[in-house]
């Protein structure tokens, strides 16, 4: 047994949920390396783990199951569910946390997870993490057990509706999906869309851009610039600064690149 | 050598502290699996440590060796302790911090750690977490030495006092202990306390609650209810809210159920 | 394949970068233990950064791999780097952060990254943390490739100028460099400086302390001491209390230490 586990949740890191969970997992799959891909997802905020967990899942091994557990609906009547696609493992509320992936897969297989052997003995109504996803993934992990064995094959799943950038003849308008610890502004809009154009002008608010830079290094310190971030979507920074403060409100700002 | 060590302190994360620990214990022992518990326990809060450490040691793996810093008096006299309770280690100061599990432990014995050959060969004054206590665990976790060696056997250890619930003939009067990342408030009122009896009413200072609830989602969003936890006691939240901003400050907040 | 990997960044926690990192390592190898250091560096602080990896690379395994990425110039011209040092690894932007280490050193080799085999296919302007120095990293921890493999032989590093006590006959003359999570304020002042010598006082801002002591708890509750720290240097700090929050702005403060 070997194994990866990614754990990805809104359950900040100040309480042992986390900690709790992978007990769980290194009890069932005690070679498991467990990796955390981010606890910080705002409270609910399923878009933007989705769209994390898209842009990255690739940089982690073959075979790694990522448990997402952004999960408002614990103890309701939403389903649990698991999915392969493409050689990963997903495992969590059927909340569309994995729609885009699953829409995009070439190869693809979903279970809705019922088994209760491969859950702890004591489900709580409050903490599904803990006694469904956790040992579900572990079990997976193990290689012991195939995704079939998590419940009943099924082919439907819940979509999630992201805001799309709106594309016409000479425009795009896109937003900011949100802001990272350094204050860049990520955006929804994919470098592909920029490929083999010449840019106009960036608008975001009040501010103006006239080009698309490498680095953040390039800018002269303190001013706003547009570049692809590591995401591969178009990112608003200020070099040695924060484009998050220095635009204010940038919650669904409007993005707008000209050509 | 494989193992598993669970760490719990009130160092938080800025600094290199806990990493330092992991260092230690990694040159140890090379495999040992290391699980972060918490590092945000409020700073010398024995008692809320103690609470969440004797809620969820059973969801670790047996033979998890729990290394608890919490240590106002490090570097003054208190003692050093090992424990084997229940097929579970833990390691930390004497301070009482794993005194419930030990009341309650059907077999444990107890150890006053002096071996200066499982120590660092330098102690500082002000940090036995790295000198002392991950020394300590790393070696038990590698099983290639019990607990004996790691000092003399005793009997004694510190006693911590927490509060309890009052608890008559038609209530139980407990208090809230601590709120988590979502606002809600975690009391000392167990599940067992509550079980088989008609639930009139519940009281937390000004809000008035008619029931026990099973999941967060039940109750209309932004108002409060009661319901039983993760943690297996009686818990207050806010649908989608914080019943910690609701109420404002809730620490030591007397909770009382009315039956 | 084994292998110690230690990561110290400054991007924070609430991101996902330092997940995907790990998701690299893991891919190349899948038995790498991976330990946080820390990554609440202050953005691009890499004095405080070159000071914490300086004091404590020696509680980690011998061929452990320190990664350190706080990396203001990502992208632009400055070089990659990697180094053995006495027994340890280090791979990071040639900034100066791992100057002192390697000035130091009695065994060194420094090698300039430049193998784009040992890279990820795709670098990106703005996180050469994921795709150059966490699969180096990954590379020389599982121990199938040499130093030398990841690029050229070099002896030049960047030199970095860090504030150094003022030494005088009756006095030195330090500085505050960080404050830790305790409040306490940790300076430049190491303990060799201040051994066998009679101290008369020592002077932070308007206080006055008249001695060093051993240990936090020494001192009566609130008031102000001066010990020696676990990073082997002169520290303040406040019993139960914030040395931080009771000198107020403490950054860059100089602390005299009169014979």
């Amino acid at each position: 047994m070997t194994g990866c586990v990614v754990l990805l949740t809104d359950f900040g890191t100040v309480d042992p949920y986390v900690g709790i969970m992978k007990g769980v997992i290194t009890s069932i799959n005690p070679s498991a390396t467990i990796i955390d891909f981010t606890h910080s997802i705002k409270r609910h905020d399923i878009v933007q783990a989705s769209f994390l967990l898209k842009k990255s899942f690739r940089f982690f091994p073959k075979e790694a199951v990522f448990v997402a557990v952004i999960d408002p609906g614990v103890g309701t009547s939403r389903q649990a569910i698991s999915a392969s696609a493409d050689g990963y493992f997903f495992v969590g509320p059927d909340n569309g946390i994995f729609s885009h992936i699953l829409d995009q897969a070439e190869n693809k297989k979903i279970v809705r997870i019922t088994n209760q052997k491969i859950m702890l003995t004591q489900i709580s109504f409050t903490f599904h993490g803990r006694d469904v996803f956790a040992p579900a993934a572990a079990h997976l992990s193990s290689g012991l057990i195939g995704i079939e064995e998590l419940g009943e094959v099924t082919d439907a799943y819940k979509k999630l509706s992201v805001p799309e950038p709106i594309i016409k003849e000479n425009e795009i308008i896109g937003s900011v999906l949100f802001s990272d610890h350094f204050g860049n502004l990520i955006t929804n809009i994919d470098e592909e869309l920029l490929k083999n154009k010449k840019i106009k002008i960036i608008e975001a608010g009040s501010y103006k851009i006239n080009e698309i830079k490498n680095t953040y290094g390039e800018s002269p310190v303190g001013t706003i610039s547009a570049l692809i971030g590591s995401y591969g979507t178009l990112e608003l920074a200020v070099n040695r600064g924060s484009a998050s403060r220095l635009i204010g409100n940038s919650d669904k700002l409007f993005v707008t690149v000209k050509f």
